[in-house]
């Protein structure tokens, strides 16, 4: 599962500079009977298996130290956001426990330092909810990428980001917009501001409800709700 | 990068029955230049590529039908939900275009139907985001997994799963709760209903806005209420 995920692109080359080492750990080994059981019928009936207890807190008791936070993957954790992003990019160990789809024995959440969902949906698994979070993570790290990158990504600054375009100047039918052509940086500046705060009200505007706006953002909406 | 996920668990299964067939594309077979560019320096400046229409353009012009969805992941697209996971699961064909970190040109849009985040942090890429989308869909499409087993999911009645337990009863001092030993169907069910409605409350009360509720559970509500 977690394959390709470490050995492409921007993860692949973080690991192999050193920026972060990933460990995977199948607590499956950590079963006692001689089917390498990890999960079981629920108390009270119902369909679907149960993680136990045993296999998964005994393997956790093996990689745990005192500098680990313990992450449980589960659709009813705290939502992940860029910001947690950028809090998790300062710890030094980190456990994603992955649990599988139908769910895990109450008690397996007394062990946790935090629980974390990647959104309001259901997965098979905690997998690719582990990997959302660590890419999100892996690229904040020093190293990882430039860090110049990270300036203008989507919510670093609490807006969407502008609108991008690249070579040819026409395709289609549909031209650059003239202020990018122009060379004029000061206007390129202003123009990528007020389509961020514009494409951010359209689309998003709960991101904008409690930001704090600078003079300028504030003229520039103003100019857009004229608009609109 | 799709290895692990195409071939691991629920996903192999729903492959090798039938239940969904997937494509790989590499829109990097469309570059016409032969270092096969797909990016290039963004107009106006700043850091970064982004990528061109033409390759990715091309390429979706060979595998688009008459009955393909085309959705764009994307930090700026609509928040991907389980509502929309069920909508999605009705659709014969999806395309999902991935993208990289950077950006893309901005006339990619007018191309595509939908614009899909699956939350508010930026990853390296578009590629695990589809991959949690196809998994979400997947496990919905009818012989994936057995159907039962969608209906305690947390979101799937607008609330958050109640607490699971399995063997043994008693693990490092903790029992399971007497009521899921009881036998007693419905006062299991009942208990299950309200832990399900306390646990939104308290770690989602978002969810409960809007929700339209049953008479018991107003009630079970108001039990909660009282002992909060």
């Amino acid at each position: 599962m977690f394959e390709g995920f470490l050995h492409t692109s921007i993860i692949k080359r973080a690991i192999e500079k050193g920026v972060v080492e990933v460990e995977i750990h199948d607590f499956r080994e950590f079963a006692l009977d001689r089917h390498k059981s990890v999960d079981d019928t629920p108390y009270g009936g119902g369909q679907g298996m149960v993680l136990m207890c045993q296999p998964l807190l005994d393997c956790l008791k093996t990689i745990t130290t005192d500098d680990s936070l313990v992450i449980l993957m589960s659709p009813q954790g705290q939502t992940f956001s860029q910001k947690m992003a950028v809090d998790l990019s300062n710890e030094k160990h980190i456990i994603f426990i992955c649990g599988h789809y139908e769910g895990f024995d109450e008690r397996i959440r007394d062990y946790v330092d935090m629980e974390v969902s990647i959104g309001d949906y259901v997965l098979t698994g905690g997998e690719l909810s582990s990997m959302v979070i660590s890419d999100a993570i892996i690229r904040l790290l020093h190293g990882a990428i430039r860090q110049s990158s990270h300036e203008d990504d989507s919510f670093s600054n609490g807006l969407l980001e502008y609108p991008q375009y690249t070579h040819p100047a026409e395709y289609d039918g549909t031209r650059v917009p003239e202020v990018l052509l122009s060379g004029h940086h000061e206007n390129i500046r202003k123009w990528r501001l007020k389509e961020s705060l514009r494409r951010t009200m359209i689309r998003r505007p709960d991101l904008l409800e409690g930001r704090t706006f600078t003079e300028e953002e504030l003229k520039l909406l103003e100019e857009i709700k004229e608009n609109y």
